[in-house]
């Protein structure tokens, strides 16, 4: 049996089609742009891509009925054992992959509180499932369930203790399906029960953040109750006074949304070069046109990754090594370069070479043989929830 | 000649007359409740303490006038050799301790849109002292002057370039004076030129810092435009998820003061214990009461201290020491103990003898001899302030 892989954003559902032994992708597509007449979904089976405009009403259950339709078409319905669905927010309730239940959907919903931008989307997802595929069921894996065992050292924050009984307003942490799947693939690297490994993990893309894991499990993050805290990212800038917001409010004539936009959609790696959120992008105008601000922006994100990766260090005796993953952390030698440069005193140590042949999805250890491993891992999240969607059916099932 | 250095809050003036080249503090003392009718002033003179309740007007002038009487009344005026000033923030003006004249009065005003609270504040204090002491020359030393070696990657945050360029918005750093005189005293004790010095000094009072020193010069430092970045301090939260202001506004109908007081005034320390500011009130709390919040409160403190003190190993490839200074780092063996433990990783192992031993003005090397040094110092910025305002005047004079 394969697994439905669904991670629906606002206006767009990500979509795969996965065997959860072995994480091959039979088919797979985005459909963006929903809720406008540009609304498109892409599908990709066997290197065939295909492309069909959506006709109204633009949304996510049109997206869906064509999905269902080119699934029959290639005869892939009958071999979906499940749908498995990308959840941000888990709150403090989910610490494992869930079956969604009615309760279980009141519960994300309540959860929206905390996550406005994400969980209502994943919602839409679930319904718009539910309705295409009535047969099948529905498994929640949430993007904060593998940082639950965090200690209250790493989840509490210096305010009013009241707020978090009250509000559960505490650290997270996102990205976990990530984290967790380099973390696995690293301690067979390593050859090390995951139990045994301390790792540090930096997955680095559109949203970056650090994990660090102590005997195979999350102690620390860096994003936090949202994703925007910790580092600087394509379009977030990560921690920031918080004197600069109420400086922004207070005297420079911002409200509350505008500094919400700013430092959510116009800072970052955008912010500092005035020139674009992509990393690529910045790598070019540096190295081609000498830009300044693109290098400064790059060295800004770079300084700041090290430092938290060097943070990390406070939660561990024993450090087996670090991975890097994410669009940046997997193909930007550039990125790790400046990044491991900066971590000597933690005894890491780059081999350029090795750091230059390692990227578009090779995969292995970038340092040199007396540094501790840098290992390069490429992340798969549609794997981890097709794995954790099939096991919870065969746990379920005896 | 001394120099009689001044530290003039809102509602306070902390007040020392001091010998430049050795320190000797001749006389000492704290007018306080300024602007309301129990206003007092307290004047300490070899080991003879004195109050006085100040009368009507409640005000600055009224307490410098009560110390100009005591010092003519003890025949210190006439060695006064300059005021020395305390200023908060000197925004990128200025890296170096400047004679006051009516242009610098008008960039301190001007600096007070980066710190409303204390540039004010700290004018008034000049005031007061240009009536009170007409013929002496007034010097101000700026707490953020330390940190204007900090390179570009240190200083800008991941927001709209744009903001640093029109509207000064960048980390500048507080507790310079501080961790100047700390970092000149470690410098003496590991036998160094303070050029060739590479440390990270932890100031730990009611506020908080972290500064990292590259060969002599400040190179990062966690307090950032506001001193509310950073460390969790006695009421101050430092670092916090933006989208947790976001939150209390748009969901818990706080408005964007009522953010501001909590996180300034009630939380750190304060607001997860929900019992003191205070670092012995809590010590005490914890082990005489087995009080969880004042533990929880104490364990976050120091987690977020000793992640802090290791993320600063990305900014250095040599480091020859810590050094802990303030109230609490003079003082708390726990603390030390605490923060000490988590650094193993950067070879720090602390000789908790040594640790117990050095407490109450006692300095000295507290970690094991096959540690990297850790340096209890205590910190003396009245000194600091007297000692530039002398220098400043020999150099004017010639
Ligand atoms: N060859 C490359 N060199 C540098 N950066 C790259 C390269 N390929 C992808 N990236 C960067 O990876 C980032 C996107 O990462 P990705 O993990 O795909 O994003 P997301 O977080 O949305 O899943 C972009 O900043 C992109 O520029
Ligand atoms: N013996 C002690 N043990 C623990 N903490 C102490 C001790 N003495 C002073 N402190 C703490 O030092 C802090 C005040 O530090 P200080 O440097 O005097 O403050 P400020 O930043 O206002 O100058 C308080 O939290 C106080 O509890």
């Amino acid at each position: 049996d394969s697994i439905l892989v669904i991670n629906c954003g606002s206006s767009s559902v990500k979509f795969s089609l996965i065997k959860p032994d072995n994480g091959e992708t039979l088919l797979s597509g985005l459909a963006e742009r929903l809720l406008t007449d540009e609304a498109v979904i892409k599908i990709e089976h066997k290197d065939e891509k295909k492309s069909y405009q959506l006709t109204s009403p633009f949304n996510h259950q049109t997206a869906l009925a064509v999905l269902v339709e080119q699934l029959q078409s290639l005869n892939l319905v009958d071999n979906i054992g499940a749908v498995g669905h990308r959840v941000v927010h888990g709150g403090e309730q989910y610490s494992k992959p869930t079956l969604i239940t009615p309760e279980v959907e009141q519960e994300i919903k309540q959860l929206s509180a905390l996550a406005p931008l994400h969980n209502p989307a994943n919602l839409i997802g679930i319904k718009a499932c539910q309705a295409a595929f009535q047969h099948l069921l529905q498994v929640a894996v949430f993007d904060t369930a593998y940082h639950q065992t965090m200690p209250e050292k790493a989840y509490i924050y210096g305010i009013a203790y009241s707020l978090y009984q009250e509000h559960a307003i505490r650290r997270y942490g996102f990205h976990g399906t990530s984290h967790y799947f380099v973390a696995k693939q690293a301690a067979k690297q390593l050859n090390k029960p995951i139990e045994q490994c301390n790792l540090i993990s930096a997955h680095l893309g559109n949203g970056c953040s650090i994990t660090v894991i102590k005997n195979g499990k999350s102690v620390d993050t860096s994003m936090g109750m949202t994703p925007g805290e910790g580092l600087m990212m394509g379009t977030r800038c990560g921690d920031l006074d918080s004197g600069i917001i109420f400086h922004l409010v207070n005297s420079l004539g911002y409200s509350i949304e505008d500094v919400d936009k700013l430092v959510n959609k116009e800072s970052g790696l955008l912010g500092i070069s005035g020139l674009s959120n992509d990393c690529r992008v910045l790598q070019a105008a540096m190295i081609d046109d000498n830009n300044e601000q693109a290098k400064l922006a790059l060295t800004v994100f770079c300084y700041r990754i090290a430092k938290s990766i060097a943070s990390y260090s406070a939660s561990l005796t024993e450090l087996d090594g670090l991975i890097l993953t994410g669009g940046i952390g997997e193909n930007s030698s550039w990125v790790r370069s400046e990044v491991i440069k900066q971590l000597s005193l933690l005894n890491f140590v780059l081999d350029e070479e090795k750091n230059e042949a390692t990227r578009f999805g090779a995969s292995g250890n970038i340092a040199t043989s007396s540094s501790r491993p840098c290992l390069v891992i490429t992340t798969n999240e549609e794997w981890v929830i097709a794995e954790q969607t099939s096991q919870l059916l065969t746990n379920n099932a005896n």
